[in-house]
């Protein structure tokens, strides 16, 4: 079974990381369309494009299952996915709300996620079709801090507590009792002890280990259980800073990367 | 005199607002290639293309003077505008590296920028061209924390500590002695207060009003002096998002941006 992954950048690898933690034998295929990121800023129509030229590219390297590891993908453009390519595909909004819902009691849920995930309210749709009330709070300092670095560091707490305590403020506002924070960005799981040490009354949603442990649930026995498999990395764009970046990402070395270029 | 003014994005504003206070009456053409941002993660030829075609469009605007003010075409495609429109262009990293050597007695300069601008040593081989020495630090968290509009906030002023410790100690390690400091973004100048602030010692070099300041004299009295000019502004995708950060970045409301598609 080979299980491709895809993201616009090297946030993904969080998921991946947890797959192989949970799916080691597994084989990945995974692909950073780097050249082309952000794709937060970008049309739907432009996102639904690069998404699906992407899909594509994994299903000819043989992917057999598609993880959509990149929010704005999966809430702009999973619908075209599916429609592109024959093999089953989940995205990780989808996982992080199944999530929410197994976990809330109060029904009311709290996702933090990046500018362009967060105006897209995706997760909010996505959490009411489960039933749950959402609120939402954009963090954009929180992707630059993670790839500067600074996870275990004072600034990187400052911001976290000042984003977090303006979130439990607004929900209260907003009359809700939530009871479980969802990290609707791939770059988050790296800060997952801090922020889980700032609101330790919520339980906190890491989609990364939740998309991994529905990618498990839905191929069953489908995956061989005998050694590692093969993993290859794919980027369109600066190699080297995918590998430098990336490892950090993974939790582990990314020795050799493909460049790949599917086109403007 | 219609001035044309180029950036992958909304930074380039500071250029213009400076343009604007030192020659009000000429007519001005903004682009900010906001769907192809960030050019800095691209390969040369590519940013090549996009900084050409965007060019061009400003030409067909009817500029008859480009100023790029975006440090990643100023370093990568300054040569490639040049060959590809009739009309003067003049970049920002020269502005900067002049209005460096006109400002250093000791010889030895600081540069702080994005990562792909320290990458590209374009100020540093600018710079040495003209006899400095010149020392160069990414600071990849301040356009994030300007975008956020955390300007006057601690978080802002611990991180511009941190950063520029860091550069005057790995500046001295080097054995300079540094007396200027260029901010080699265009997002910087929103921060020029509060990093004088921090480093008292050093001169800084704003590179929007050095920019302005050396299109005046290129321009000479070629620009009427009575009124206030026509001024367009266009971006190539989310042109709300233009409008509302743009503001920000220019100091005067943005009334109106035209969407254009300059293709992938």
């Amino acid at each position: 079974m080979r299980i491709g992954v895809f993201d616009s950048g090297v946030g993904g690898l969080t998921v991946l990381g947890a797959l192989i933690k949970q799916l080691p034998s597994a084989d990945y295929v995974y692909l950073g369309d780097t050249a082309r990121l952000p794709y937060g800023s970008k049309s739907q129509a432009t996102i639904a494009r690069y998404a699906v030229s992407s899909a594509r590219f994994l299903v000819e390297e043989g992917a057999e299952f598609l993880v959509i590891a990149c929010n704005t993908a999966s809430a702009l453009a999973l619908d075209a996915i599916k429609d592109a390519v024959r093999v089953p595909v989940l995205g990780v909004i989808e996982t992080g709300a199944n999530a929410a819902q197994a976990s809330s009691k109060s029904g009311d849920v709290l996702v933090i996620a990046t500018d362009a995930t967060v105006t897209s309210h995706a997760y909010k749709a996505s959490c009411a079709e489960r039933g749950l009330r959402v609120f939402e709070k954009a963090c954009p300092l929180l992707v630059p801090l993670v790839e500067e670095g600074w996870i275990e560091h004072p600034v990187t707490l400052d911001v976290l507590r000042i984003y977090l305590s303006e979130l439990m403020e607004q929900s209260r506002e907003a009359s809700l009792m939530p009871d479980t924070l969802v990290l609707g960005c791939t770059h988050y799981p790296l800060l997952r002890s801090q922020i889980e040490r700032t609101v330790p009354e919520l339980r906190v949603i890491d989609s990364a280990e939740v998309t991994a442990a529905q990618v498990a649930i839905a191929l069953g026995d489908r995956v061989r259980v005998d050694g590692d498999g093969v993993r290859k990395f794919y980027a369109t764009d600066s190699v080297e800073k995918f590998k430098r970046l990336g490892t950090r990402f993974l939790g582990e070395a990314i020795e050799c990367v493909g460049l790949v270029d599917l086109g403007g």
